[in-house]
């Protein structure tokens, strides 16, 4: 890619990036689209917009963004979202800090010489040198003493990075210990989920058996227990009675709605029974739904009866009567077989993944590897599909199987952008089809928790993007071939990766450019949701809550999103030292991401859950893995320079990977367990136990008609009401 | 060594063996000898014998030992001793069982073959193979399908190995968990070690701090706690003491001797008060040692309350009303910074290491791999200063240095006695030294426990015995040599070891004979505690207490035991395919050790601490490595052997270290941490606290006078006396 095509591409993601602001700007005021612009504070009963009346001046998120605290954040979207963000400032910081030593100092160094001439056929295929290469490492004369500045800059870069690392570690660190250590009463705060339960005794229930195993071990704090029980069925019958509720909603809006002065008594509204509403016996759909309604009512009571008394599994929420209790059970080894009564602290209700709580110990174990074997199989063979599909894509090809693009590739502007894209769209396309695939692998591990499988998927996400995108493009060609070259000799893929990426610098620099300037543009003006929303409203909402289910923002998207600017920190951090240039953008990445998620955090996404902060140590060994990366790579640079000091950077690899020891030792246990110290401070209100174990029995087993003798059997009395002082 | 070779030395050995058993049948019969042979049953205040009256059978203790249970063994040594029982059994149960397949099979496969002649010059050189050779492996001709025999033999071996490896762990982790479980009070089952205690915020003491943080956190069940102090300065004064008045009783009992019939006013002892009583002003002793007693007293009266004082140190022992309490804070994370406030379960009071105790987390985490690097040097280089020092004590040098041994290095009978063996002693001292050696450098860890520290030893010498002794003696020379040949290509270290495997059985046989025959005929018989005890008692000890001194027989040695009888384990192992001739002498050794020291731990070894078992996962990971060794020779012999089929060898490694993995996931962690299970169940008597408190004092801080107030500074007040229910 030359400078012109580079420029091109710069100024038409720009381009695009100004006209989704100004988009957003319109749209946003309008009142009509608040439910897509403010979601999160109307659901949170707060006016649409901060400054309430007055003319809304379309720039005022901006400021709103930037003066938003810490605790805005929290308040409005909760610790992980602050977390996320904090990764976005340590990043951000890291940049501008390298950035302020680094541009100034190496880029007049490098253009100053002209070493390329003479070492271009060694380090650099000629066919790719151009004038922004100028500006890099590979623009430098072999074995010249300039190479001081650039080996200094790597020290520079590091030692910043590893400084505001710990700094951020220790500040999400003091996040999630005030989050935990807040007076507010949480409900899993107060229970402990047990899994590998094993076999019943003779003649005794589940229940007892569960009961009198922790009261002996707990006899002051031991609560009652919720024993897990397979849902399969009951939540299929749940299911189906709320479709048809939602429908006999529908169908009465339809049905009021078509009382028009003209016709007052209106039309009954008809559906057929059979496939998807087109054949079979048509019937009066507001008689037919309650008739189902009344049917289905009946066999869930029934099959919530069945369940809680024969669906039992090996599992079983445990609640305890204060806060400490629970901590301490949650991290204490119950058993002496320690494949038996595995605990871990519950995650919020909501998180809890059910249907994964009876897998047993070894079970898990091997389903883990398992896994880890498909996925590492999937990141290593993926380039085949895509391989595939970048060769079908190209204009030629697109233009002999769409005839109908014909007309358009003829506009010789339209075909700069649409080659210069092509393949760029073709890779974004294809990492957007993956996290779905990674998360329900994640799951089928038998990870209890939605967070933890979120964690689990986004970091199959992170070696995937890392490996395949950056390796795969770095080094050319799949990752596949790449190992088949390296295999003779093992030590070569360091050399190998430095000899390849001075060349493909601008490529990465188009397409972090795209990445911010088209990627923050959408996700700022929320184009697609905005037509998604409006569509549905004209077309297909009747009631309110099929409204409401329109405009449902979601939550962060933290399992890509993560990843996703992992691997901009990735490349950016990888070219930080080689091709400076790249650090503005950087810069410009996590800087226009950092203000548009915080105007999205604040106003649009209603996070779905909420792990405190556990995301942290993931993201920290992940930028640290980008670091040691970049850090190897310099290693293999210098030697690829032939600059006899080369070995003096090997100390920085080695302090990071030190780096990386210590902090898994200081702060990570904290992250696995909570703290006892953080458990012990006192609760603002009396916690009301009942109401903590109801929170955790799920919506299908619940019922207003369901009592406590219903669920005799499965959770178990209140035993002692009397003690709970 | 050839075939009459082997069987002098076999002779040899076993005629040492008789002549020592029939000299322990003579010397335990004497009433005199007891306090030797039967140290412990004295100790427990038993009647050294079991038969109490009539006359002593000879060979009596063998039944003894045959019909004690594990019970007895427990009852009279403790578990640790049981689980080292449990080793020896596991042990034999696997080569018994291995052997009564392999050696009926293999050996008349192996004789019935004459590969040897052809293929001599490949597998063994040729100047080592004899007649013992033609019933191994060696003797089987390249690529012949008898191979298929010794294929099988592997799985078998392999086979019985992990089934009774996993019997022995489950049985030991009942016998743990019932220890645990019972109903006596233990002082440390109720106590909890805490370490890095963060600095002192203003105004408050160290006992306020420690104090108010577990009140919070366990404000049911938190007792007191004891300031860890600097006891260095103390405990020197207490010991200066401690040699006075003994001291001061010996010269009263020389006193009391002269006191005879013709001079009854006695003489009373005197001595010199300068460097070894040689030189300086001459005293009367026991004026002298009151003087000093009284002097000493009063300095470490005040030198105690100093301590208590000012020498207060970040960690402190932490104490609870009840056991689960206590269990469970040794393994909750308290602090949200997981370098303060670490806990650990308190171990016995004799056991804790008070000096390592104020060691910072992250200085013991340096200090460990510092120490890891050192012990890894010392196993490599060992050879380097033993070599240094055997060039050095040539009898030459020793004539230049040491004039006084000329006389004696004219005879020439002892000339060449010791021009022979002073390579060989020097190694022996080397070898001697060592254990001590390395528990040093284990406590220098920070290890804060002596069992911890022996089990830390006891790993170390197991590396550095298998590492130099076998493979060492095997490939040949130093592994230093052999790491270089290695280093060209890695890969062969196995099929070097398989090559020179076959070489070397006869030495190792013998190895083995002269181990069982002498080293067992020496432990039961008592030679050396037994001169050496008659010699102090008849010249130096002059008190009841010096002459219990003398007699007190040490424990069983754990830290030196167990790695010698693994390097067995290795070597039989190793063999048991290739040579099975050598299991019936491995059978020997663990069946006669067995016998002997079951024997010896009834009587005469007296524990001197308890760790309930925590030794067993170590013993079982050192088995599990032996046998993989052996897996992995084996298929690299197979290799050697041109066998087409080897590779199905390849699952019996990958199963072993699986089996590695599931044990150290289902047994482990309940050896790291008392399960709470364990801790659960009701004591016999209601526990004095205030008793348990006062056992972890270090004789050195308590004194008659030394009350609570004298304490205050450094152990917390009791709050709730009342609440103790």
């Amino acid at each position: 890619m030359d400078l012109s095509s580079f420029l091109t591409s710069l100024t038409t993601s720009f381009v695009i990036f100004v006209v989704l602001m100004l988009l957003f700007a319109c749209l946003s005021a309008r009142p009509g689209n608040n439910v897509v612009y403010y979601p999160n504070r109307i659901l949170k009963g707060l006016d649409p917009e901060e400054s309430g009346s007055g003319i809304r001046n379309p720039f005022s998120w901006i400021s709103e963004a930037l003066s938003s605290t810490e605790k805005d954040v929290i308040a409005m979207s909760g610790i992980d979202t602050a977390v996320y963000f904090e990764f976005l400032r340590t990043v951000l910081g890291i940049l501008v800090l390298s950035g302020i030593i680094l541009l100034p100092v190496l880029l007049p160094v490098a253009i100053t010489d002209n070493g390329a001439m003479f070492n271009s056929n060694t380090t650099v295929s000629t066919g790719t040198f151009n004038e922004l290469d100028r500006l890099s490492m590979a623009n430098i004369t072999v074995k010249s003493p300039r190479l001081w500045a650039f080996l200094i800059a790597t020290y520079w870069a590091s030692f910043v990075s590893l400084y505001l690392l710990w700094k951020s570690y220790k500040h999400v660190s003091c996040l999630r210990s005030e989050a935990l250590r807040s007076p507010e009463v949480k409900p899993e705060q107060f229970a402990v989920v047990v899994r590998d339960i094993p076999p019943l005794p003779e003649g005794q229930t589940r229940k007892e058996q569960v009961d009198s195993y922790f009261r002996t071990i707990y006899p002051e704090t031991y609560y009652r227990s919720m024993i897990v029980t397979d849902n399969k069925e009951v939540n299929k019958i749940w299911e189906e009675l709320e479709g048809y509720k939602k429908k006999l909603a529908r169908a009465e809006a339809v049905y009021e709605a078509s009382k028009t002065p003209s016709k007052p008594q209106g039309t009954r509204p008809t559906n057929k029974t059979g496939f998807l509403g087109l054949v079979g016996e048509k019937v009066d759909t507001i008689g037919h739904c309650n008739e189902k309604i009344n049917e289905l009512a009946a066999k869930l009571e029934s099959e919530q009866k069945v369940t809680l008394k024969e669906k039992q599994q090996n599992a079983a929420l445990v609640f305890f009567t204060d806060r400490v209790a629970a901590a301490s059970a949650a991290q204490c080894l119950h058993a002496q077989m320690v494949d038996t009564w595995t605990v871990f602290d519950a995650p919020e209700p909501r998180q809890l993944i059910w249907s994964n709580l009876h897998i047993k110990f070894f079970g898990r174990e091997l389903r883990q590897y398992v896994v880890y074997i498909i996925v590492a199989l999937t990141i290593f063979f993926y380039m085949i599909p895509i391989t595939f599909i970048s060769a079908f894509t190209t204009l030629k090809n697109l233009m002999k199987y769409l005839p109908f693009i014909k007309p358009l590739a003829r506009i010789t502007v339209l075909k700069t952008v649409l080659e210069a894209y092509l393949p760029q769209i073709a890779l974004l396309v294809f990492l957007a089809i993956l996290p779905k695939l990674l998360l329900f692998m994640s799951k089928l591990e038998g990870i209890p928790t939605e967070s933890h499988a979120v964690r689990a998927a986004s970091g199959k996400y992170f070696y995937f993007t890392v490996l395949n995108v950056f390796i795969g493009v770095t080094v050319g060609g799949t990752l596949f071939s790449t190992f088949k070259t390296i295999q003779k000799n093992p030590n070569q893929i360091v050399s190998l990766l430095a000899q390849k990426l001075p060349g493909n610098a601008t490529f990465f620099l188009t397409f972090v450019a795209l990445k911010f300037f088209v990627g923050y543009g959408l996700e700022l003006s929320r184009i697609v949701p905005l037509i998604i929303y409006h569509l549905k409203r004209k077309f297909l909402c009747k009631t309110e809550a099929e409204l409401k289910e329109a405009w449902f923002p979601g939550d962060l998207g933290y399992g890509t999103r993560v990843p996703a600017d992992m691997l901009i920190v990735t490349i950016v951090l990888c070219y930080s030292v080689i091709a400076p240039l790249i650090i503005p953008f950087g810069v410009l990445y996590f800087g226009l991401g950092w203000l548009i998620l915080r105007n999205q955090a604040l106003k649009v996404y209603v996070p779905s859950y909420e792990s405190y902060g556990r995301m942290w140590p993931h993201i920290n060994n992940r930028i640290l893995a980008s670091l040691i990366l970049f850090q190897l790579t310099m290693v293999g640079y210098f030697g690829v320079q032939k600059f006899v000091y080369a070995p003096l950077l090997i100390p920085i690899p080695i302090s990071s990977i030190l780096f990386g020891f210590v902090c898994a030792k200081k702060f990570y246990p904290a992250f696995q367990h909570p703290a006892l110290e953080v458990a012990a401070p006192s609760l603002k209100d009396h916690p009301n136990l009942e109401q903590i174990f109801r929170s955790f029995i799920p919506p299908s087993l619940s019922s207003d008609k369901v009592d406590d003798d219903h669920f005799e059997d499965a959770l178990s009395q209140v035993s002692r009401s009397t003690s709970l002082v």
